[in-house]
Order: structure tokens, then sequence, then C-alpha cells
């Protein structure tokens, strides 16, 4: 089998014309056998027309097609972005000879831009006529907006003997762009397991990886993370032993896709792990850890690879969480360079400014209380990130 | 009366050497009269010196007297900081024979590094000397870390005939600066009140002002708000009617130098208020408000004057608060831009074009829901703040 390949499905990617240029905008994904499949949208209040139209329509446990525009990410179009979701998804069901209601739509790109549906209708015969078992390197650059290069990621383990494929695909991080950006990010898999087990242990991952980047903060009117399992290998169906060797694995292939995401954030150069332990609650830890990733002095400070941390100290004191700042200590890739008794420990400056120099490393902080832990991936705030994202015109 | 001045304080500010250069940073803030007084701190876990030492040896009704450094924040600085602190406050007693427990430290500036105590002990009696009730301004230069311009502002009421007066100083905003910047206000005024109505009233001024401003949604270690009342005016002592209008126009005297502080927040060279109403309480309207003013992707593209309603609404759906999309409409200076039902109102298209580009706006977000209504500044991140936040050396 091929680099990109995962058994029972096929892929394309096509241009329809919405970005212009001949650039690929348009993709599809299919499993050429009945599936079972998890969706996740974003939890904005503000949801984009093919995510209305795939809760009120779609049979989201059953999903064996997903058909992705970038370019336009059909977000506040109103009723008319509805219908051209209706009339897309018709097409390809119409072609496909695949029920509508086992179609998952996908937008990405502009939002308050009316889609333009006739050009993704004149396509639609011929992007269905490009599927191929190696169209999914296609299919990932068709869904790209901003982002620097496609993303995909493959595991292969064995259960009985026999191999599970899983093949992921994903672009852009939250938010990144401007009104452009959207985490997109499916997972294909020949393994066999009930909908109920698949939804179970799905939203388990998407909680530990996709939920932990922190690029600006902002999620999107159009994320949306899917699996499709349609049990084309041999492999018995999943239980017990067999189901947590799949859900480590799932979840090391989404927690890759989505350090590819993070590291790939518009302008970042470097990502840092900040990891919290010592709090009461895992939800106390995620409140630390979040208040220093989305510190904007913590982000510029990454990007300059300023040994500053103070401003961590000051993003953990300001996180709400409450905790004796004097047992508080703060390490940079293992070295202590802060705390206990809120001073600085010069015994790890010197391997601290060495640290903050690395592509990636990780901030610990400790807070001495409890057993709570929790982790985010942020990147840095860079001048790139400004510049992309300020001279963007509507 | 000269143009700073407010009857029976003086004011102070030289140069200690902390800063180097002759530059100034060392500033004293005297009552010749005792004084009821209201000091609201930092809620950041993380509190420096100065605020550590304040909170068990001042008496913060009863302040009479303000000394402050800039250069060096004194936090994280152990029980080292505390002595100097102790020290310090020690040498302004003995020099001007306030009790020690009236007298209020300040500092600000780089967080982890002692203070050299014996430079600002040198210099006490000098800086006593100094004082005059005509050296605010030098004591608001004094106070600066990065700030652009000294922020002073002063204002004039009538109380049955008798004039009282209210002189504010302020420095710096949130953390802007990289571990340097702190908020810094205090306000001195010759009405006479009593210490309980005082703390009342300037809780609720702080409230509305201060704690409404983003520059980058970090606090500080050692920000600061200071109101002292020596009821040096002939005016009678406030109550009913005379101290609702006392507050009014403390109010408005602490929203100009919140202004002044977010307007001269690191590079910023717009701010916008963002207004929310119709949530169904006012924490609801704040949460939305603080979600906008704090996203990213708004703040840069105010900086770019770009015309991007999407950000707003993206912002205001991921804020947690709950409320129907479809009956969302934004705002820009009174021209509605988008909404209801989801779509953007093309009518308001080339008045909010025009208005992106003014230093000052509104934009306000509606969710037809309840009564709740609130509101913070924001300024916008700009290349200059990546710049100076990144650049900055430890």
């Amino acid at each position: 089998m091929g680099r990109w390949r995962v058994a029972g499905f096929r892929a394309a990617g096509v241009s329809c014309g919405i970005k212009g240029k001949g650039e690929k905008d348009l993709a599809l994904f299919v499993s050429d056998l009945p599936a079972v499949s998890s969706v996740v949208f974003t939890r904005n209040l503000v949801q984009a027309a093919p995510l209305i139209w795939a809760k009120e329509r779609a049979r989201l446990s059953g999903i064996r097609c997903i058909v992705v525009n970038s370019g336009n990410a059909n977000a506040c179009t109103g009723p008319e972005g509805i219908r051209s979701v209706s009339r897309v998804v018709g097409e390809v069901s119409r072609v496909t000879g695949i029920e509508v209601e086992k179609i998952l739509p996908s937008s990405t790109g502009v939002i308050g831009v009316p889609l333009p549906a006739e050009r993704l209708l004149r396509a639609v015969p011929r992007l269905v006529k490009a599927l191929s078992e190696d169209g999914f390197e296609e299919a990932a650059s068709a869904i790209m907006t901003t982002d620097a290069y496609p993303k995909l990621t493959r595991r292969v383990i064995r259960v009985g003997g026999e191999k599970i494929t899983l093949l992921g695909v994903a672009k852009g991080a939250g938010m990144i762009a401007p009104n452009m950006g959207t985490m997109l990010a499916y997972v294909f898999t020949d393994a066999r397991l009930t909908a109920g087990d698949l939804r179970r242990i799905h939203r388990r991952c998407v909680e530990e990886t996709f939920n932990r980047i922190i690029v600006d903060g902002d999620t999107s009117t159009n994320d949306t993370a899917a699996v499709v399992a349609n049990g084309a290998s041999a492999a018995r169906t999943l239980s017990g032993e067999d189901l947590r060797d799949f859900e480590l694995c799932l979840r090391e292939l989404m927690e890759e896709l989505a350090l590819k995401i993070v590291s790939d954030g518009e302008g970042a150069t470097r990502v840092v792990r900040i990891s919290v332990e010592g709090t009461s609650t895992d939800r106390e830890a995620e409140r630390v850890a979040r208040s220093v990733g989305t510190s904007l002095l913590v982000k510029t400070a990454v990007f300059g690879a300023d040994f500053n941390w103070g401003r961590i100290v000051a993003a953990a004191g300001r996180s709400g969480v409450r905790f004796d700042p004097e047992k508080m200590e703060v390490f940079f890739d293992g070295a202590r360079v802060f705390g206990p008794g809120l001073v600085p420990d010069p015994a790890g400056a010197a391997k601290g400014k060495r640290v903050v120099k690395k592509k990636f490393y990780e901030v610990r902080v400790r807070v001495g209380k409890g057993k709570g832990q929790y982790h985010v991936y942020t990147s840095d705030l860079t001048l790139d990130y400004v510049k992309l994202n300020s001279e963007y015109t509507t």
C-alpha cells in the first residue's frame, strides 16, 4: 500500500474556482463501504451554514463521505448559505450514489461572503471522477487556506495479527487566519468498531489534543473534527484491550496533527508545551495552563527567545485559581528557574537561557497543593502574525 | 492656584539612580494634614513586596504619604525585598515625621531583581526637601516606566459655594511593558468625607474605570489604585447629594486616567470602546465584552483599520454566554453592519469602513435577550507591541 492509503477509502482534490488561479479548493473523501463515524463541531455559538445543515440533516454516526471547500467559510450567509450547502450535498449524493444524510459538508475561508454554489456544483462530477486511493495528498492540499503545507499522518497497529490503518488529514489552527482559518481534522480508518465506542473515544481524544492547542485563543465558526471507520480491515471488531490500543493510537495520531497545526500557526516560529501540576483539580490546572498559554506577554517573550519567567509567574498568578504563591516553582525543560519562596532559582538560569532558543520546549509550573494536572501547546506571537492579521482586508 | 495643585498636598520627583542616566525614578506625595484613604491592589495572586508589606503594616484607610520608585518592581524578591520596603518606609517616616503605618509604598519596573535599597535611602532626605505644592508633574514623571508622557488630570466641583479639587496622577497600563508595566493611579483631594464613604465610592469607581481597560489582558504583580482625602477644602463634610456629585466627579477623573493609560498602551494607535447590551445580566455582558476586547484577531484588525465584523461576531460567539445568534447585531459608531438573521447589513458597510480608520470609536454588540450591559476599552495590537515585548531582554 502507498504511503497515504487506507483500505476502502478514496479521496480527491480539484480546483473549482473559488480561490482562483487554478488553486485547489474542493476536496472529497469517500468510504467505499458503509461506515460508522463521530463528528465534533466548534463550540462557538455562531456556526457556519454547513454545520447548521449537518446538525439538522446528517446522521453524524454514519458519515461515509466528506465534501470540503476552502476559500469561503459559508458563515454569516443566512438562509441562502444553507440552501447552497443543500444543493452541493445533493449533487455529491446524486453523482456518488451515497445517501444525503451520510455526507458531511465542511467549509473554510472568508466569513460573510455568499458561497459561489454554481462553481462547486459544476465541479462535483469532475471531483467524483478524480477519486482515487492515492488522492489524499491532493485532498489535503485542497482544504488548505493559509497553511504553509498539507498536513497528513498515518499509523498502523496490529490486532490479532491483522493490520489496522489510521490516516489523518488536517488544516489550519483555530482562527489563526483572518476570517479564513478554521481547524478541520479528519481521520479515516479501516478498523471495525461500534459507533458508540468510536464516539466515546473520539471525544476524549479531541479533548486531549485539538482542545489543547492555542494559537490566538479564538475559535472559529467552522471548526470540525471527524473520524470515519469502515471496517475494511481483516481485524476483528475492537473491544476491551484492542479498543484501548486503538484509542492510544488515535490519540497519538491526533496529537501529531494538533502539533502540526500549532507549529504552522501563522507566523509561528516556536511551540511551547505549558504543563501545570499540583493544583487541587485538573480543571484548575487547565485554567492556569490557559492563562499562561494565552498571555500575550508570554507569547511575545517566546518569540523573542527572552528568558522571562516573570511573565509566566504573573500569568499563573492572575488565572483566578487559588494556591500558595510561596510554593510555586517554574521549570524550563526540567531546570528549575523560579521558586519556592517567590524568588528566582539562579541555578537554572543558564540552562533556561539556552532552552528559550529552542524550537520546541516545555515550561512546567508546579504549585504544591494537589494532584491536578493539565497541559496546552502554545505558539509564539510574532511580527508576522500581526502583519498577516492586520493587513488582510475584507 | 497652579494647574496641578490641590490644597494641603505636596509632591516631589527625583533621581535616585535606579534607572541611571539621571532619569527621575523616585516620587513622594504627602498630605500636610491627616487624611482618610482607600487603596485597591492587583488581584494577582503573586504580589510584589511593597504590596505584601502594606497589607500587613499600613493602615490603608489612613494613608497620607505615598512613596513610589520606578525601574524596579521589587517583585519575586523574597524576604530581602520586604526588608527593603521596611527600610525605605522607615526612612521616609524619620525624615517627614509621618507615622510608618500612614505611608503607602509602591514600586514598578523589572521583576526578580533585588531593589537597590541603599540608593533609595540616600535619596530620601533630598526627596523630602524637594516637596512642593507644584511638585506633581515631577512626581508624575518619576513614576513612569515605558509611558510616553506623564499622566495628570484635575477636576474642581463646588459644594455649598466652596471649591473641592481632585488631582489624579497615573502611569502605565496593566502589564503592557515587559516585566516593567504596572498601573499606578493616585487621586489626591481636599474633600472632607468619612473613610467608609471614600472606600465604597473608590471601589465602585475602580470597577467602572481601571478594571475596564484592556491592553494585553495581563495584570501585574504591582497594580495599585489609591485615593487620599485630607479635608483641607472649606467645603462641608460630604454626604447625600454632595457625596453623589463627588463620586461622579471622581469616576470621570478616573475614567480620563484610564483612557490615558490605554491610549498610551505600548505601541497603541487606536482605542475602541466595546459596548455589549441585551444579555440577561451585566456579568454576561462583561464576558462577551472581554471576549471581544481581548481577541487578538479583533485587536490586529483594529490596528490595520480592517473593517472586519466577522472577527467580532466570532469572538462574541465563543464567549461562553448563551444567546440566540440570529438576534445578534453589531454597530460601528451607530451604523449597523451585521444582523439580525446572521447576515451582514450592507447598509452600514460604507460607514463602517470609514469608522475603522478613526483613532477612537465604538463597537456595539446587541443580543436581543435582556437588560444586561457592560463596556470595556481596548487598544489595538500593533507591530510595535510585539517588537517592544519580544526584544526586551531580562
